[in-house]
């Protein structure tokens, strides 16, 4: 772990200086940051972010291809994936690469073979903000690009892995948006207050199955103590959150067939924006229910 | 399979004639009808079964356990699955018996043995009235029962089972309620209006997975063209409703997001009364739904 | 009351007989029927319709325009109020002219110079289908189209009147729709099931007050026996249900606060379409409801 | 306005100061104070409160009638409406004393010189919690309370009125609730996101018509920037919000009917608890809308 460096300490080195405390985050490409040194001083972490990338869409088609192929591949990184965004596994679990099956895995080397014949550059994705799912999905989708826009989308991912790895180096003000936000409220208008109490899962929805992320139970205020998640980006892709409903209405005493008509109740959504505040709420009765995309 | 009688002329046979006519609707038991035929004529087929069902609880609790124990074993019928409600198998064929698992027909075995052991007679349900899962939790649940309570308890199976019958082989008015129905409806709230076109999948839902059970597309008022289920008893048991709202609102050509915030919407819920109309209606945006028991 | 006259008849008349069954339903304006009668025979009724509008559209603009000039001013109408749509009132009795105030009345009057002195004809609309408040929304709205524009709403309400009036004076097949509905149902998401005995009230909303038109109870299917409006166009405009849930929950003997949270519940909407179904349901709890417009 | 104390100055003084400290919150009754003197030192105000009334309820009942009529009449406060609650007239002016109509005043003679008649004292209520409507509705029901039921009732009342009193003079921790706060928030789900800029109204809902509280617009989030209510007791009664979402759709470009399904969206709510929160939000599409006490 490189120790974090204050965005003052950065607007005063010298241009060597800057360069070397910056090093890494741009991979093997110092002249992002002897570029956008001069641009100095910057008032947020943004603004220095934004002149780093301004440095690399500055420059000619030829030496942005040459940037991005000096990336490693991904197919690499996905055989081994405990290399894959380590910080985040304790925060979202789900789908890895880590349990891809054969069939994945071929599917997979068969994509990343097809995209370097077409595109004579590594496919390149912030891992961070996808679920594997979402990631295999993006790699279908961009290999019907043509070059000049897969070229900039390339450049648009590593604008989020850098900003991710700009934000974790360095300490001031202005910093841009990293982290998204899923969390959950569930309302008893049967009884007209919040629901206290209601066992909720969350779970990652992939092709192959669903990874349960994590379980919750709802406070005196109906919420979680904790958003679901939270603090890091949101990985692109498919959720399902299963709300307790019939043990909670049980355990009100209520009068209900020994059927219930609610039990389990699951809401699958996707999340497309990993930087956004998703706010899933459960406005439920022994009889009914709705739930929509708050705020 | 028997030719169907009329109730005018059930009631306009001799006693004899009356027995025979009704023979195998309660298992080797004609002083059943023996006992109702002097209650001639009925007005209507529930009246006739009605009489029957109190011939039987008109016995001594010793000629009731007798009666009981005449009925097979249900374990017996389970080895058989193909024996059980042959008729319902097209309307609602879900997780039947004909799928036990090692695990699950040894527990069954189990509950047999133990039901057997603490009653002296066999366990009696209604299957065309309860899905697998359903069966099995109400083996649990009527262990735990006292004898009279338990008694009474196969008595009204029985009453569920001969209603069945004697409406599948009496022809005529009043005929008791035997079917039950279930009914979906799609409103899209987004443009106001019923939503047609949208893919909805059912599946039955038990401990050891989901069959999907029927498939249908609304039509121009948002509805199925029939209903998902319907004619026969639903089977008591959990279901889910899946509605593919995501390709629905794609199709429309709205502006979403490429991981709409809403794909496939699940919707789990419990039949308790098989005889009853559920109506599990959506009402949908792209970015929110409600639903609830319907009528 | 002219008696009615059969499609089949109609078409076998001779061109006078022809023209004279259809006198008064295009004003002062025989040359529609006989221009029509060509076209003879009709299998609809909204056969006929549309070929006796597409003589009148088939006509120069100066014809077009003698034509609309040659009917009655509705301010006149308005003075009369009595006279307008005598068959309406029982069904739907609100804000009718013969309430308007003195103020009402004058800016009706100014309203009604100025478009005679734009256009040159008198406003033509079918009061049947409009409240009036509607009427005097169209007023203003209109009063700012060019003339060609003008003329040819003022040709299509043309068409709505003499719809109305053809349908009321021919029977037979293919009627074109004159008739809308509006309805409503009350779900008690709070027991699971249809609220029964729920007061309604239905109220024309215009800008001087409200009027109320009609008054029913829900019954077990939590219905209303017969639609609230029905058998003739709705009229365009505001109306507000109110559910008097508060004596419903009440009634069901809920402990709830002495200030209820719902007590009268106003669900105001508008009518857009005359000939549409308006489908108004509430999905009530005593803490929650929802509404839609549904079908 | 007399100056604020503290608590620990108060909890410090000798018991005359105590007493003279107090002055004015238990009118004439500075025995009140000095019971509760030597329960001191007090942790926090709401300790406080509780032991002055503590002191009250400990009397005979003959002394805490004599303590109750000691209290002015509501009648004669009436009659010079600019007297009650000044503090609040900024916050939630509605449908106050100063209104009413000389019918309503006749009423209310009526029922003062009913109540004395029957009970022995004056009424009493903290006019501060409560709308017009709802002292005239506690005015009628409390006339049918039993004089031990009705007594005790006058004492929660001069509860209410002193927790207020008491938290005003003085300063300290532990302070009971004396605040209540109704809030709102406007979700739009044909878009996916919070409705800004939609214009909500408050009024107070009394028999004899409405007066509108307040007006504000929703921001960025579909919330206003401060609640509608809070700071003060709510005034227990009927509420209306109307959210203008016509206005709302129609500024958003979207293609809607002339006469949209929904314009002005009224919600009509009591409040029963007046240091209570309610979230009165409203979940709304072009054609649909949900709306429940939230938290």
């Amino acid at each position: 772990m490189v120790d974090r460096i204050s965005l003052d300490t950065l607007n005063g080195l010298d241009p060597a200086g800057f360069v070397a405390a910056l090093d890494g985050i741009f991979e093997h490409a110092p002249w992002v940051a002897e570029d956008a040194a001069i641009e100095r001083p910057f008032a947020g972490i943004a603004d220095l972010h934004a002149a780093l990338m301004a440095a690399v869409w500055a420059r000619p088609e030829g030496e942005q291809v040459a940037f991005v192929a000096a990336h490693p591949d991904l197919a690499g990184k996905a055989a081994r994936a405990g290399d894959i965004a380590p910080a985040s596994v304790s925060e979202q679990a789900g789908l890895g690469f880590d349990r891809l099956s054969d069939g994945e895995y071929e599917r997979f080397e068969r994509l990343n073979g097809a995209y370097r014949a077409r595109f004579g550059f590594p496919f390149v994705i912030c891992v961070r903000r996808q679920t594997r799912d979402a990631i295999l999905a993006a790699f279908e989708r961009r290999l019907a690009h043509d070059r000049p826009t897969e070229l900039a989308t390339a450049l648009a991912e590593i604008g989020y892995i850098t900003r991710l790895r700009l934000v974790e180096r360095v300490e001031g003000p202005g910093a841009p948006p990293v982290a998204g936000r899923l969390s959950t409220h569930v309302l008893d208008t049967h009884k007209g207050g919040p629901a206290q109490g209601v066992r909720v899962e969350l779970y990652e929805v992939g092709a192959s199955g669903r990874a349960r992320l994590k379980e919750a139970h709802t406070n005196a205020d109906g919420r979680t103590d904790a958003p679901l998640l939270g603090g890091v980006p949101l990985r692109a892709g498919t959720y399902e959150l299963v709300f307790h409903i019939g043990a909670y209405f049980a355990a009100r005493g209520l009068d209900l067939p020994g059927q219930p008509f609610l039990g389990e109740v699951p809401v699958r959504f996707g999340i497309d924006a990993p930087e956004g505040h998703y706010h899933v709420p459960l406005v439920v009765t022994p009889w009914s229910y709705s739930t929509y995309r708050g705020s």
